[in-house]
Order: structure tokens, then C-alpha cells, then sequence
């Protein structure tokens, strides 16, 4: 079992963090929120005082944190934790981040002789909690090989992207996808109501045909077609549209750094920052609730 | 069994009334191609002179026709099927049109006491040999009944969408959605490549990820990633960049009349449209192939 | 001086209208709205029954009238008036519709020698009140030739397009251009004030740079920075965006018949539409409120 | 007379730094060509070295580089021009940067009490050689009232448009507008021109009319409908495709960091990305070439 520094005990993290306790793993964490530090001391964690202190003397470390500058100024500001890497200890960054940043980092720790994998998770909250994340990890592959162990407590599918920054290539490009496909599904949900079809027989229609996708299948934004989903729940919980807002923005960087070009993925980040500028409450409603944008009249939508 | 009239023996319409011989039913035809009504020949089916003649004293009629003006000309024009219909007949129109048109012919038909249903299918040239499309059915439920035996024999899912010309509307709005989820799938690929991740691996990575859908999962446009697909025989058969244009068109008309927002759809049509005007052979090759809209030099694509 | 039949005496018709009647011709009219007919005949004009009784025995009809399919039952229904045109009289239809149409009934007149012209126009209510509207004139250039002193009365600008419906498509492309401007003008100006540049600085920035257009100059859409338009009036009054809605509707069908790519009007038109739907009564403001859409809380917006 | 430091001599700079002499200035320069350099010295000016050099003992030094990363590193790098600033001298920024690197540079010299202003241009080349520019400048009033007399040296028309960086936000915002007046005259262009209507009928319709705009008036981008313009001379000179999907691409970043919906200028963005991407050597083309990319074939086209 290895000694495990945890940075970062959000709504993902914490969950990720309690999985390596479960496991066996000695946890040491650390987090601006002392109501989730406690909650890591309850089950066996020791909480630390800050990032530097919940990496010390651990052999592994895993970041889990809101966004690019965040990480770089806790691995490379000053007294940061590349600052203290030693030779053989591994890095493995979860956070969703721009692969620029990520580069620099991996640069840094590998001039140091320690390990790094960006290694960002597809599957929710709900994933992190049952320990069924997906993680995408950009690395050498022998890095990779030594932490596997690690993943196997916190995720079911481990795959690896290729070189530094890969994880979080893959994970924005499928964000974009994702974003693409729920815009996409409401859109194509409202079209068929306004032309009188039901969103219900749409949705059946749509699923095993060419029209299938994750959204569809699993998140269906219409309210009360699907149980558990956010639609379902006044789109409360699931994946916020500020979140989504934020992944297809890094999406944008990626696009204009490679000059590529992402039309959908363009309209669809702008559709959903209109959504969340017409009123401030929407951008902590789960992406889902873009189907209110295209059907503003949605609570009072009765089936003919 | 019941002796059908066919209307259309295109790369659909002909695998379709084989299918109707096979399973024991009489079979009138008509086409402008005689290589294809002479193909229904040595299968046991009649030929005929013209689509009135073929309709002439049958229980059932079928229509595969390439849009919605052909359809209202065979059914509504001088001569045309509705002025020979008589109650108790079953008349299916299987082409994808605008619904505006399917509910005319649909009204002329019931004036006459005749049955009428709209039923699109999707599945392709593929499912039309195999006889497993998938059915979306407008009319009354009691007609839908008395003419399921038929569509048992050619497709394998028959979904009753709703009122006349619901059909032809959930058909739309699943291409719609399906037009959407190739472009998509294309830009999120063509993203990751430009910045050096592989379209291997991001397919990996979407597939049962936020980012999966049919595209990814079974009509890959990348070349080679997939076996038996247009995108690993150079974008030849599949579905007509021409024909996605078209269904993307039919539901731009169907947003129009409804005053529906569909700025996703709106902007595929528009790539779809572009990638056809850019080379006039573009429009005959499959939709996949919008991959080289978004990767110019994708045939000198090496992996890294 | 002619005597004059003119069908539609709306907004713009009933201006028109009296402006041939200021200028000596005869002018007998119809319109469903009996208010109308009485101002015309206060001003010296004749009501008419019926739009048949109101081109009966002109030498020139005009016709005004709000959308396609009225103009082709005026045209063209049964007892039409192209059922009772006869050689050498003149008919000019200045109603924006879809060139198809257009071309519909200027075969229908040509057949039974009678002249036509599309003449859809530009310069809204001030200008068909000032008698400064733009016609732009589809038809042969004798026809047209006959017609100017009719036109003069009404605008100050014509220009001759070319063939059948060039008018209505001129229009229509403008119109799609105007409908770009309009949406493009309102979300550089909510960009720079959400990064704290005042509008009132960048239109004068604008006005006279690359980013000059006939709507920062003459139609700015941010409330109080130029008196008389709409946004200095809460919006009201000026075009529609209903209208916008339709016109774009147009330029989005002559896009599909010739298969030509529009992805910045595709992408205005679904703005138009979105900002339409969220609130009934954006409908009937003037389309510089868009600038809603773009910066929702603008009621409360304060220069820095 | 003052003596001035001139730091990068590009297309525009060049040609800025000559006007400078010519009003009596003294000028010091440096660039990384030498052509330029020398084109400098036998105007009159002084070749520097390096950029520091350039600097030295002058009272006012001005930039005009090709990106932010650029300047950040000419202003804040080892060495910089911020490290030698002094109280009383004035630094001018006129590249065209993101206003966030803007700040960072003003800030530091108001550290030390240097002036600064960032003071981007339109007008191009041509108004480069003329000395006609527009400049757009940030910072304090007091600063740009003592600035004023150099700036007259050089352009004819100088807006303050608020604190540090507002300048750049200006021409952000008005390029943004700039790009959509482009993409957007040429799909009118194009539509018009695929349904048979001439490009420069259309063109007289929309100058003066509601599409009016600076490019269908200024800088058409239909071949041979006005002299002088890139567009008569194959699309060479001008404003490169490469920079206006760079400048697009400021805008871009402001909208995320605003927060802000840019949904045409997405597109417009995406368009140019294509263009540019479909042949490299369209990148250095005139921006008015993404005509090509609407209307594939028109060096074939002929006005019916």
C-alpha cells in the first residue's frame, strides 16, 4: 500500500480521496474546505495544513483542482510541490486543464527525475463515488505501468492517450463531443415538439438509430422522460452549465492553438454561455437544462 | 398475402419489394429505371408501365419516391393515385419528405375513405436487404394495425410516432440530430489530431464516454479506424453528402414553420453544403467524408 | 396620369398609395382593413370591394401584400388577377416573398401579354411616408422603362436587378445582410461592456473604420446612444423581428434551391428566432433588440 | 521635436517611423530585419542593436509587434524596456494584443512612474504610408494629451477610448465586427450570384441601403467590381487571412474571459480557420479571398 498526498477535496475529489482510503492507501490531504477535510478524517484520512504539507513524505501525489492557474501555481509557485519533487516520487494531475499547462508542469518534474501523468476522469460525481471513473492519462507509458495500481482503486477504465497533455486533449475533445451532443439533442428534442411530435417517441426513436448518443441514451434533457436524471429533478445536480462553459472554452484555446477549426463546437459554447447570461441561476443547473433555451415554455409542455 | 403495388425501386425501393416477394406477397411495380423493374422480375414480380398501373387493383401501395414534389405529383396530380383510390386500400408512403406535403396527401386520401400512412424508415441500403429497418409510422393506430404484417416483412422495428406526418417528422429530426453527430464527431477528431492526439485513441476515449454516439460507434469517419465503413474505402457508398443535405434542408423547412431555434443544425447543413460546393463530387460521396472538411490532408495523416 | 389599382394598404402600402395619389394618378384600392380604405379615401382615393374590383380597368396594379402564398391566390387563385389580365396592362408586385412565386406569376401575366415587374423595396415607413423608398425592379427593362413615372412618385432610388424575382432575391440578400449587421453590431457592443469599453466609444470607433455599417451609423442598437431609433425608445416601433425572422426565412430557401452556404445568416436567423421565442412579445419590437439577447440586464447597464 | 525609440518596423511600422521623421523627430530603431533597418537609416533614422538599445536616452518609445507573448517579453523580460523605464518617459504600445498582457505592461511601468498608453490602428498600409491611421488609445487623458503631438505625426484621427487596455478592446471589437462584414458581404455575394443575380447589381443595392457596410463599399470581395481592392488583384496584399483569424481569435478570448456570447464571430472565426485551412497558401492572402470559400469556382463566373 502506498502513502498518498491528495490536493483538491471537491465534489470529485473527496470521493476519489475516501477510494484510496477503502483500498487500503494511507491518505493525506489537503483542501481550503475544512468541512470536506473532516469528512477525510472520519474515514481514516489525516488532514493537512496546506498543498506542501499533504505532499510531504508521501510517494505518490494527486492533484484534483478547479483550473490551469490553480495547478500551476501549486506545482510551480514558489515553495510549490515541483519545487520539493524528488527523484522516483509520481505526480498525477486529475484536474481538467488546458495541455499547455500541463506540459509545463510535466517539464519541471521530469527535470527533477520525479514522475507525472495528467490523468483528467470522465464519469461524474456519481463515477467517482462508486469508483468507476474513466481516466485518460497522457505519460510515458512506464510511468503510467508503476501508478496503474493507484487508478485501479479510484476508476474502471484506464487509457492511455500518449505524451504529456494527451489526457486532457482527449478529455476536452470528448467534452466538446458531449457538449455537441446535449445542445444537439435538445435542439432536435424542441423541433420536434414545436412541430407537434412527442419528445418521448422522439427519444425512442433516436436511441439504437442514427441519431443515438450518451445524451439521449443516458441524459436525456427533456423533464420526466428518464428517472434519476437532472431533467428529471428541475435540472438540479449532474454536470453544471458553468462547467460546460468553461470545457468548451478549453476546447477554443486548444482549437486556436492548432489552428483547427470547431464550428459546432463554437455555437454549441455559445449557446450555452447565452443560456447562462440570461440568468445568473443557470450556470449551477446542470448542462442538461439547455433544453430550456431552445423550449422556454418547458413546465408547461402537455404532451398532445 | 397481400398483392402490393411499388412505387420506386431505388437503392432502397428495390431491396424493400424483394423483400415483400420473399415473404410470399404479390408484387406490381413501376420505376423509370428498367433495369430495376427488371430486376423485380426475376425475383416473381410484375413490372408495370407506369405508377397507376402498378397501384391498379392491389390491396396495399407503397411509395419510395426521392421528395416531396414526386410525391405529390404520383399521388396528387392529374391521374395520380388519390383520384383512383377507393375506401378500404392501404396506401404507405416510405419516402422522407416534408411532413406539409404528407399531410395534403393524407387528406385527399381519407376524403376518399382510403388508408394512409407516412413511414420513413432508417437503416439504410443495408437494412432494406436485410429487412431490418426501422419503420416511423403517422396515421391512426388501426391502419398501423392492419398494415404491420407488411412492415414486418421488411424492416424489424415499426414505431408508432403519432398523427400524420409525425413520421416523416421524427425521421427528419433524428437526421437532423444524426447530421449534427457526424460533423460533430468529425471536428472533435480533426481537434484532437491538430494537436497531435490520435483518432484511435479519442475514439476509444468517446466510446461509452459523454462524447459516444452512432457515429463514433459505427460509421467512424476517420479512415481506417473502422472496418467495413465508407471512411476505410475512401468515403464511396453510405449515405450521399447530397441526401444529408437534403434531410438537414427538410428540417430547416420543419424549424421555419414552427419558428424553432435549431443553430446547431443550421450550422451543419451549412458545412455540409460548403464541403459539397467545394467539389462537385463531394455531394456522391458518404456524409463521413465531411472528415476532410475538417482535415484537408487527411490522406497524408500519419499516425505519430 | 394613370389610373392605379392597389391591393394592400398596410404600413407601407397606405404611405405608397397616397403618394401616387399627391403625385395626380387615380387610385382605387383594397385591403381587408376597412380603416385603411377610409384613409384613402379621405386623401381623395376610391375603396374598392374586392382586390379584383380594385384592378378593374386600371392601367397599372400594385400589389402589397404581406407573404407568398397571399400574393400567389391574389395573382393567381381563382378569378385572380391574372385571370382577368389582358395585353399591355401593367402589374407590379412590391411585396417581399420568395422569388419561386415571383416567377410563377410573371409566366402566368406573360402568357396572356401583360406587363410585370417585382419591385420590393427598401427605406421602411419613413420612407414610403417621404416617398424615398428604394425599389429594386425584376423584369424586362421596357417594362420597366413604362413603369418609372409610377415609381418616381413612390421612392427616389430604382434600380433595375435583371429577370424575374432578381427584385424579391436582391432584397432578400440585402436583407440577409442586414439581418448579419444587426446581430453582429449588438454582439461587439455587449463584448466590449462586458470587458468595460463603453458602446458609446465604439460605435465612434466603428463609424468611419473597418467595422462601419449601416446599423452602428443609422440604427444603433444600444439604448440612448443615438436619438430617434428604437433602442432609444425601449425598442419599439422600426422593423419586426418577426419580420427579420421571415426575411431571413427567405434568403435561408433561396440558400437550400441553389444550394448555396449561408452559415452567418443560418446562425442570425436562429438568434432572431431564439430571442423570439423567449418572450412572445420580443416579436413585435424592432430587431435592434437583439441587443437584449446579447446583454440581457441592459436596463440597469451604467458607463463606467 | 522629441527623440523617439522605435521598436519593430513591420509593414505598418515602418512606414509609421518615416512619418515620424519626416515631421522632424528623431528616430532610433530597431527590428529583426535588416532590410528595415536600413530603409530606416536612409530616411534619416538611427539602427539600434536591440530593442533596449533602441530605447535608451529617448523621451518616448513606441511599439509595434506582431503578439502579445512578444511584447510581454520586449516589455517585462530580462532586461526589458520595464526594467530601464524611468519616471517622465512614455512608452506606446500599437501592436494589437489581448488587453490582459495590455495591463500587465502598463502596470509595471506605472510602477516607476513611466507613462503608458496602448494605442492600436486601423486604417493599414496604406494609411501607415499616408498617415492617416486611427488610433484607438488607452490610458490616462493626461498621458494621451501629451502624446498627442506624436500621434499626429502619424494618424488623423486619435480616440481616447478609456483606462489601459480599453484600446485594445476597441480594435478587438471593431475587427470582430470587421471579419463578420466580410464572411458576411461575401455569402450575400455568393447567394445572390448562385441564384442569378449579378454581384454587382447586389453590391449597388446593399451600398446606401440596410446591408451597407465597409467592405461591399470599401473593400468588395468580388473579383474586378472595384479597382484597387485585393479582390482585382487576385487577393494579394491587404489584410491577410492569417491576421484576421488571429485578431478573431483576441476576440475569442475576450468573450471567455467576459463571459460574453460571440456567436457570429465564432463563426466568422471557424470560416477563415476553414479557408485558411483547405490551402495553405490562402493564409497570405487578402481576407476578402474567403470569397473563394463561398463560391468555389469564380474565376469561371460570368455575369449572365
Amino acid at each position: 500500500m502506498a502513502s498518498i498526498g491528495f490536493i483538491g477535496l471537491g465534489n470529485m475529489g473527496l470521493p476519489m480521496a475516501l477510494n484510496l482510503l477503502k483500498a487500503g492507501h494511507g491518505v493525506k490531504a489537503f483542501d481550503v474546505n475544512s468541512a470536506a477535510l473532516e469528512a477525510l478524517a472520519q474515514a481514516g484520512g489525516t488532514p493537512a495544513n496546506s498543498a506542501t504539507l499533504a505532499a510531504e513524505d508521501t510517494e505518490v501525489v494527486i492533484t484534483m483542482l478547479p483550473n490551469g492557474s490553480i495547478v500551476e501555481s501549486v506545482y510551480l509557485g514558489e515553495g510549490g510541490l515541483a519545487s520539493r519533487a524528488t527523484p522516483g516520487r509520481l505526480f498525477i494531475d486529475s484536474s481538467t486543464i488546458d495541455p499547455a499547462t500541463t506540459q509545463k508542469v510535466a517539464a519541471a518534474l521530469e527535470t527533477v527525475g520525479a514522475g507525472f501523468l495528467d490523468a483528467p476522469v470522465s464519469g461524474g460525481i456519481m463515477g467517482a463515488k462508486a469508483g468507476t471513473l474513466c481516466f485518460m492519462v497522457g505519460g510515458p507509458a512506464g510511468v503510467l505501468a508503476k501508478a496503474r495500481p493507484v487508478f485501479d482503486c479510484m476508476g474502471k477504465k484506464i487509457i492511455h492517450t500518449g505524451a504529456y497533455g494527451s489526457g486532457q486533449l482527449a478529455k476536452i475533445c470528448n467534452n466538446l463531443m458531449a457538449g455537441i451532443l446535449m445542445a444537439g439533442t435538445a435542439e432536435a428534442l424542441a423541433l420536434g415538439a414545436k412541430n407537434g411530435l412527442s419528445p418521448k417517441v422522439l427519444s425512442e426513436v433516436m436511441i439504437g438509430s442514427s441519431g443515438g448518443n450518451f445524451m439521449v441514451e443516458k441524459w436525456n434533457p427533456w423533464p420526466n422522460l428518464m428517472p434519476g436524471v437532472p431533467a428529471s429533478n428541475h435540472y438540479n445536480g449532474g454536470f453544471h452549465v458553468k462547467l460546460m462553459v468553461k470545457d468548451l472554452g478549453l476546447a477554443m484555446d486548444c482549437a486556436q492553438q492548432a489552428n483547427a477549426a470547431v464550428p459546432l463546437g463554437a455555437v454549441a459554447r455559445n449557446l450555452f454561455t447565452l443560456h447562462g447570461s440570461l440568468a445568473e441561476e443557470n450556470n449551477v443547473l446542470d448542462m442538461s437544462s439547455i433544453q430550456k433555451l431552445y423550449f422556454a415554455d418547458i413546465d408547461n409542455y402537455n404532451e398532445v
